[in-house]
């Protein structure tokens, strides 16, 4: 019973991973690239800033759960360490969209083959010291987290529908 | 081990519907009551609209979980069933706010104490039968619905700070 219980709830974390995902997926594709490169509000960020932030966010737990190496790494610097409107030169809208869905799918294919052990194993950026001390520094951990993190974009990003 | 597990996942979970209204309510806090009153974008809801909706949806938690009726039932017609700028009444943003603060403390003090059977019963919109055949329509993933539905409209209250 407890085993079922464990396996259903990590399902439901996963189906609202996958949900909010959806959705996303949705509205960048609804969005026209010159909607995306426009700031969701005045002197706000830009989509195009906002999805490049949440590609390197995600691309990044492929590392912080072991599983591979980034596929773009460069984002980093663009999207998490610089500020929008930072000089830097940003991808196009197509190449963005496109690292979105490479990024999501490769996450998603490791996360529905995870068993109950592997998502409650410590993550690639917690010691195993610390991790004896504190457990919920796992791997369905951040993936809970990092749901929160799109869902909070995306009500943002959502600002450029007409 | 199993039963440890599955306590564990539903303290992570609780953990970031804790986490995100700490965020949330030091946001509210944080603004004035005219920043809050302004829109969150140009033709977008304002910051009002949007902590009432967020206390109406979440003090309808209380009765699909069973645990209560409404503090606030007149909110759903003012900020679920109506669009912002309806013409209807709004309470103060003082009201407003102390209306979050009550419904998120009664949710929390019920959520401390939940066992984990109470998290994975079912709620109330959801007959026996059908919980039966689809028994992820629990109170646990109400809960983890609503951090998503908060997190989402942080997102967009947010940009009325300066």
């Amino acid at each position: 019973m407890s085993t079922h219980q464990t396996e259903r709830i990590i399902k439901m974390n996963l189906n609202a991973w996958e949900s909010q995902n959806k959705r996303f997926s949705e509205l960048i594709e609804k969005l026209t690239d010159a909607q995306l490169l426009s700031e969701t509000a005045p002197g706000r960020n830009t989509g195009a800033y906002l999805l490049g932030h949440i590609v390197a966010v995600n691309d990044d737990m492929l590392r912080l759960l072991g599983l591979r190496d980034k596929f773009f790494p460069e984002y980093t610097e663009i999207f998490i360490k610089s500020p929008d409107k930072s000089g830097k030169t940003f991808p196009s809208v197509a190449e963005l969209r496109a690292a979105y869905h490479k990024t999501t799918n490769e996450l998603n294919a490791h996360f529905n083959k995870f068993s109950t052990e592997e998502w409650l194993s410590k993550h690639t950026a917690v010691s195993e010291e610390d991790f004896a001390k504190e457990p919920m520094r796992n791997k369905l951990n951040v993936m809970i987290s990092r749901t929160l993190h799109l869902s909070n974009h995306m009500g943002q990003i959502i600002y450029l529908k007409n």
